[in-house]
């Protein structure tokens, strides 16, 4: 029986192929629904991403929400300068034709958990933290019974990202990130540690516009677009890819290797607000609370992302 | 037209006195609905009390809701040192009759918010925050439809009293306080330098006793039993009288004076966390927020709520 | 026998009072030494500032050091809009002829306390705390041979002046205060609290210039120059007055009432940097510390500086 | 004309290599003195490990002086888990013969460089920076006097080593590591990220002890017992070098690469105190203030020392 996961995201390209990944991959993973959250752009229009990403799956059928428009206590920082504009420039997706849902986002991933059986679902978060730590304050009671929370986001020894201390998803809604990381429900972390060695490569990116269908032509269109920045910054070949990692942990684990320890969110300093504080040698006596995964295997990811695709219209 | 509030609290004696105060003002004020949050007690302790004390009122068509139970990223922490066991120990009210409202409290305010004409409805908060920021997190539209939030929290002149820099109320959940301190809707803040000069002499409370009907009675057992704590500590003839306040101010404003200034909420450091950092010398250049009153017309105060208590059962 | 004492200063109108009373009272006080410390100016104007004050009491004998120029982390924030450019403004008084001394003024605290017998040495504070800071870590066995740290400083009751929750010379350098506040020696503390009820009322300065002396002279010209600030500010009609009561407590401690207790120095929040957190209810558990003084009687202040100017030229 | 250094230090294994290699080579390196510093272990010991040292190297005449026995303002953490009771365990080396020099090490830094020809003189830190940053405080002068500040501290793609954030030298002291960061004069830094890969494997242990020299001896001794933590912890087949890097960057310094960029410090949280925050990639506004060195030529470093140490007794 195929895993029954909610994503939730902030599309974002890396995120509409985590999307596209996991819709390519039915018989392992079941999408209940999507919840989008302020991030890369703002909510409604990361709602209409979601929106076009699975009408591009051939999967109107998936129900898309729409979540938090802010953090926490946070102004909103986003990430145009990385993903364009619309969230989602490089391949002309049209406008989406199903309806958002009305429920509000947080509701819909409450609901949904109180509903189910217990450890059930397992939720996917592509982005801030804030619709998952929104949803636990307001309803404790789902903590117990998170399946698995599979979060991108932070860093360790890649450094951060967004500033030099932290990481984008974590950096927005840092107290997001802490209300998750101490919730008690099983967390595993693909941290730029693991995607900054999953390189889109000009091989990798040609092998997905091989594919010759639309989904693999608007992933590569993708890619194309958001890997500029990085490429720039770093001056490698290939560009970090984040968010599908996600999916592929999901799919096939073995593509991984990490650590349980604990991993703290640093919030109260201005100098290194939105650090995932990782005690990966075990130097604290504080509890583990997290599976930190450090390596990747981007062959493997890549053959993996590149056979599924091809299952997609 | 009375005006229309909802009152979020933690009941609490002093919450109690301050819902008494309001339901027996029916000319000034409409109580649409009471929410409770977690404080003094756990808040399904302060749903139940909510319940006794509207029914002590003669008021069971009040809808009871129950808020949050957690503050947003804290561990809660509770007052039974100075509220009982109960949270509204001292008077013996019979268990409450009417349910409990199946809307979670969050969405009863921000719903109410959102239908109604803007800039109608006022937030009367007696406890921590936590469900006003729920609410503008969840909904940010809220702020701007607010008329008021008129507060129960914070100490400048007379310092701390959970810790030596906060308040309880804010101390509880000082990043809710943060929220709600810059959501950008009118707010006025009735702190420990009020309320440690609305002192319950023992002539004060005799002539609430003196009334002679059932709510007179509980009021004198309610507030005989609360002072305790704070008369031990402070070594003085009556003990402050803290949420009422907020009532009294909507009743008759002239009974308080105060300073339009910046008020900041202290979330990073352990040693000074929940303190509300007043600029009531206008020293820094941070834009006003609050309305921060300073001094309260004790007399004038007491005269009121015996007046009114009258009115009750 | 008179007490030892040294005064560390930074001159400053009500420093220059203060050296002016422990001149004044040499039965009492025995001034080993001035040292000048950066603070309401720079630390050259300062010991410049203290040279001109032992002379204006006929007192070229006392040695003037020059301590540190800067705090212990901070960039050195000055005073000018209150105490004018020379931190002295208002009397004529003429430049020094005595030399500064060549030793650093911290060798000479801790020469001085290193040579004598232990707990013989009083240090009286009347700005930042960088000397003392710097005397303690350069020669940490100092703190058990201090008799007695005196110092005015903190607020707490009566909140900052600098900032909403800092007094001006523990926000200048709070690290340096934190450092004198956890060293182990015992602690007495003017603060803000008692140092504003000491008001400088037209008819108190009246007595002051009344005495007829140049001394009392120079103080009637420095208060109301200084006094300016002060009165614009609180709407009062007489000033505070400061450093003075540090002498004060010496000759008359009955004058002055508070607890023994704990304070703590907030380092690390922006927002309230500087603040002396007393834990002057006990409600925290943290050991006391220091004896915080709260009220002062400021007719039996008065009388005694008017007293005591009267002995000086 | 050799380069003038002062060498501050808490002797310790690698320190004592440092300043073995300093003093093998006189034609580059004029070593004016020794200055120590609580870290490792206290400074008293860390004064007796110096003197040790220098008299291994035959060289009686550089002067050791003891500087500050304990932080700017936190408790003194120690590391006798890694070096061993004496800080210095490993060989037998006899107590030293030559006295300590009576001027604290702080005035002595300070008097050195005040005294010669700006420009010209280095410092080279291989332990907390207390002595330096205080020599800062009480003499600012010196800033713009010190040819170079060349520091074993840090670390950022490797983390921190004694927590998940800070590597040992800045965490012990982080205020001082501040106020040195922040002081203007050129700054290289030798962090975790290069020592890391500056490893003691066994072939590189046997070549210095095939040496044949008491000092060859002696280092190899050292090494074999102060690598045992590491390689437990990390399971690496060599253990880092950490302090002789600095001196080896004096001598070659083409041996390492890295950046200027901006580095600030942790100070104000708990969680992440005495971190380097790198601004490696230019992500922040912040001027560049140091040499951030990143990448080490162990078989280049490896050859250095060796042949140096053979010039030793």
């Amino acid at each position: 029986m195929p895993r029954k996961i909610i994503i939730d995201t902030d599309p974002g390209q890396d995120d509409a192929v985590a999307i596209l990944l996991a819709l390519a991959s039915p018989e392992e993973l079941d999408v209940l629904g999507i919840v989008a959250v302020a991030g890369n752009v703002g909510v409604a229009q990361n709602a209409i991403n979601a929106r076009k990403v699975v009408e591009l799956a051939g999967r109107p059928d998936i129900p898309v929400f729409a979540g938090c428009s802010r953090p926490l206590r946070r102004h909103l920082v986003t990430a145009e300068h990385v993903h364009g504009q619309t969230g989602l420039d490089g391949p002309n997706l049209p406008e989406p034709q199903i309806p958002l849902q009305t429920l509000h986002g947080v509701d819909y991933i409450i609901n949904t958990l109180m509903a189910a059986e217990p450890k059930t679902i397992t939720l996917c978060t592509l982005g801030p933290l804030t619709n998952i730590a929104l949803a636990l304050i307001k309803q404790p009671a789902i903590a117990e019974r998170i399946a698995e929370i599979v979060m991108m986001g932070g860093a360790y020894f890649e450094v951060g990202n967004i500033t030099p201390a932290a990481e984008f998803n974590i950096y927005v809604d840092p107290e997001a990130a802490d209300v998750v990381m101490r919730c008690g429900a099983p967390i595993t972390i693909l941290p730029l540690d693991v995607t900054h060695q999953i390189q889109s490569t000009p091989e990798r990116l040609a092998a997905i516009k091989a594919i010759g269908n639309q989904s693999g032509a608007a992933v590569h269109a993708m890619l194309t677009f958001s890997e500029t920045f990085d490429l720039k910054k770093y001056g490698w070949t290939g560009a970090p890819l984040h968010d599908p990692t996600v999916i592929a942990h999901l799919l096939q684990p073995e593509l991984f290797e990490g650590r349980h320890c604990n991993v703290t969110i640093e919030t109260s300093s201005e100098l290194t607000v939105g650090m995932t504080v990782v005690d990966y040698w075990h130097v604290t006596g504080r509890a583990k609370n997290a599976t930190y995964l450090r390596n990747g295997n981007a062959d493997g990811f890549y053959k993996l992302l590149t056979e599924r695709l091809a299952r997609l219209p």
